[in-house]
């Protein structure tokens, strides 16, 4: 077991958003994400197998979600729990210089008994 | 869904360690615990059926394992994966009014194919 930080390790230049896995295993996945200033592109959206809880530790960032047209923005500490199939995108993170730190786990519903 | 915010709704008065499941189903478990210089009993050992990746995101706290007792200080960011089965406590958590506020995701190993 080894310690790592979550704000560490963020590079200087940042071309495309950085995901990295921080823990799981091919079930559940947890995720760090770094934006700066980036969102999705035009027209993407994801819909994913998976539910994601999704929390932004750091920056400013907009989601936006295809049904209702509904747009949320995430502050610092501000978390959403997003079902699988549930079209959203990334519409906008702060561009002052500020990262965007996100923490994401990726978790499947449980098995059928 | 709906946006919650980690670092609101701490109580003025917190006479034991608080525990929240933020999301989650009963396969996996994303909980937020709020300690105020509380620790584990003296000799109380955790040891769970579940693999429990753990991030402290404000104040500072230390980790005891069993397994060559070795201790992790935790500050703000730092993160640890605790695989199921082994043995830990919380030594301390910093007490100067400071809130210690943790992260836990709790996930099982996959089901065997």
């Amino acid at each position: 077991m080894n310690i790592n930080n979550l704000y560490h390790g963020l590079p200087s230049a940042l071309p495309a958003e950085m995901i990295e896995t921080l823990a799981g295993n091919n079930h559940v996945r947890i995720e760090r994400i770094v934006s700066r200033g980036h969102c999705s592109p035009p027209g993407f959206w994801y819909e994913q197998a998976e539910n994601e809880w999704v929390i932004v530790l750091k920056g400013q960032a907009r989601l936006r979600f295809e049904r209702g047209d509904r747009v949320l923005l995430l502050n610092a500490g501000d978390h959403v729990d997003i079902p699988a199939g549930e079209r959203h995108r990334v519409d906008w993170t702060i561009d002052d210089g500020t990262d965007t730190v996100w923490l994401a786990v990726f978790y499947p519903e449980p098995p059928q008994q």
